[in-house]
């Protein structure tokens, strides 16, 4: 006997070709769109794992994930993609328990992998400079059930981070060599800083502001990754490929100034 | 005022070139290859993030992250890398509060990152053959300060798997395609599983042995991974680089078989 | 004073947006698809990298390179890219003067790469099953001005190979396997076998089946390649990027067994 | 009855670890590092494809190819690798009969590719202003048997090209965007410039340069090859790989100021 939609469940809608839908079951009947009109309180008590279908379009019935909640976020600003938040919460040593910052929110995808990871006890605090963003990134928090595990502020991070004792920042606006000041005050020590820049530029104006504090281990990655098909005929490598999102660079707060070596 | 080391902790001393070692404050006098004799009760009070020298040769003293963790384990097997690990953390969505099983344990720095991500309230299954591997894994998860996540059995995951309702398997064996059957049975709905294979061939055993259970989202990618060099003269990637490690395949539980499509 | 288009040129007509047209001088007025209506005799004594317009169209008037005769060749089939001829050019030591053989012609654009780099004196021998194919690069290889240094056949390269002496052997078609023993004895000694194939289980077979014969330097290698964009804003690899073409495996004729190392 | 050595022949001995030395059989008896103490005047009459052995060490036979007087070059500086020989060749458009320009001579690896390329009756100019680079690349060009296609000036490509009408220059030098002026009124219209640097800066300012003057289709590339290993267990990428080794970029000159778009 599997388990069954319970009401207060987050449940995932995915169909044949892999699209994802996240449907809290809490909420009024409402078009989906590429899926159709659905009623969320008629998902309660199927089993998970079995069919459902909208229309004529089947799909399949899951427990809403992580990985879900990523890929059926509503897009609006670029976001940050599962390949590189797996490099940032190892990178960054993400741990539950944790209070971690992130500026800007985007539409939210990194914020939901950071609840995600420091749940329960830790927090989000994420900056961003534009309400509109956070109210978009709040709806998809919301749907992905995490919005409690997330404190946001219209706020600059360029400007001031008023937070500290953090234990990690991630970066994630066009000019992050601005917070790193305000970002070395707001770590603890052995705390992490992470930025993520589309631009070679951006990584060196960042890495020098980095070395100008006491960081250590500075380092700037680009993390590639490509599909392999297995297909009938035989395995190849995918022809479809992402050739760059953005490079990301990890500093590590000390309590002294960096000796010259 | 920062924190300082007290008597419980696991500490991280980071040396110049970047080479970490794990410190158990409650461990004794003993010789850590490549940094000296270190009496570990020397340690408490010190102020983290300050500089600590063992006979000449200076370290930083940071509170040990899960990346320390990582780094600093004492390696036997071939280990799964961080940019693999992430990988898995995030498309097999682990979080905080999950039952996940690997096989075979190898040094543990799969077992490691898993340990973190689950606590508290979860627990990482560890399936080995050998018995040498899993004594040697311990003790790293020991110095790391997560045993006590980790349950290890000295078992073959291609015989039988008599955990259920895992949220999460991942199988870093040489023939993973003889454990998918099991894998499928011991996982809840909804859940995933994942190899982890150097070899095409591997792969496509694997995935033929999937497509054959109720799977779905079945893929497989690589990740690579390349740092840039931000030098006084310029920017560049760097010359060295890993070409290969593995070949990730993730599938997701569903209670009904897959319909042809 | 710069060069002018004379009456026995192949010209280049270059878009803005960097589409390459071929005109051959000598030709009738005709349609241009994506150009526009050109009379060729009207380039007659136009100064060479001038603008010319047809209608309201600009194009850069140029004399027809290597390259020009690549991108401006019309596909039927997926053709061999620059990346890949580049690396066949090298890797099989082609050189003026050569006589070397390819299998299939596709739409001629390695043909028209080795016609090139042949000449004077050397020679492209060309098989294809399909008098179509031929037909079809043989119009490519006439715009291109290379027709006259190759040389096609109506024959299949896996049944046999009645050319001997070549200096290399170029195999793109879906089972080269069954054309390496042909191959090894039309090869003169130290000649080179190349195959394109994109799938593994190719790669496979077609090495094992060099190794049953007189090879040596047996090797694989896949070339990828990804455009930098220096932007005002800064610099940056592109976001788009062929995963893959396919891959290249080598040989070198000898003429004793290879002896079990 | 196959060929056999002759006089006027330059040989090459392959090991059967892939390591290439070349020997012309006009030279002296001397000591080929790695290899052991050769007389050229034995190999006269033996047939290529046959084993040699020197002492005790077992050597192919073969005729000298292009691509092993790439590997059998002595490098003194860095060399330009096959990887990216193979893209100047294709997108530079070189081919047989061309005059072109490169500098600096380095080992003389680019030279031997590109000589073999124009031969016969083009030429290559080759400037350094190290005698010594030259010198030592001689030797190279002379054992590779292709001294005479080659025309050697001590020279500074950035204070001035006293040349015309050149096909292609190719400009391996640390600032190349110093020498884009004199490339452009060396070079006839549709001539290529290419120029190979490790640094992303140096890509930038080589970029500005161009764009100052009458070139079009300005585009910078990285090529990255990876060899795949065929083996008994199965097939995989290589472990081994060169993360980088410099950025080309290529230019193609018109005779009008490019217009604003």
């Amino acid at each position: 006997m599997g388990k069954k939609v319970g009401k207060n469940d987050i449940v995932t809608l995915l169909d044949d070709k892999g699209k994802t839908f996240l449907v809290p079951v809490c909420e009024d009947t409402k078009k989906f769109k590429g899926a159709g009109v659905i009623n969320p309180k008629e998902l309660i008590g199927l089993p998970y794992g079995s069919r459902f279908t909208v229309g004529t379009k089947p799909f399949w019935l899951l427990p809403s994930s992580l990985q879900d909640k990523l890929y059926g976020l509503k897009r609006r600003a670029q976001i940050i993609l599962p390949k590189d938040i797996g490099q940032i919460l190892v990178n960054c040593s993400i741990a539950p328990g944790q209070t971690v910052l992130e500026a800007g929110i985007g539409s939210g995808s990194l914020t939901i992998a950071l609840a995600s990871a420091v749940a329960p006890g830790g927090k989000v605090i994420s900056y961003d400079t534009r309400q509109d963003f956070i109210d978009h990134a709040s709806k998809n928090l919301k749907t992905a059930g995490l919005l409690d595990m997330v404190e946001t502020h219209v706020q600059d991070v360029t400007q001031k981070i008023h937070h500290t004792n953090l234990d990690a920042i991630i970066l994630d606006i066009p000019n992050p060599w601005d917070a790193v000041i305000h970002s070395w005050k707001a770590l603890r020590v052995g705390g992490y800083l992470c930025t993520y820049s589309p631009l070679i530029s951006q990584v060196e104006n960042t890495v020098r502001a980095m070395e100008q504090q006491p960081f250590i281990s500075i380092v700037t990655m680009e993390t590639i990754q490509r599909e392999m098909i297995v297909g009938e005929k035989g395995t190849r490598p995918s022809f479809h490929m992402l050739g760059h999102t953005g490079y990301l660079t990890f500093a590590r707060k000390i309590s002294e100034k960096r000796e010259i070596q």
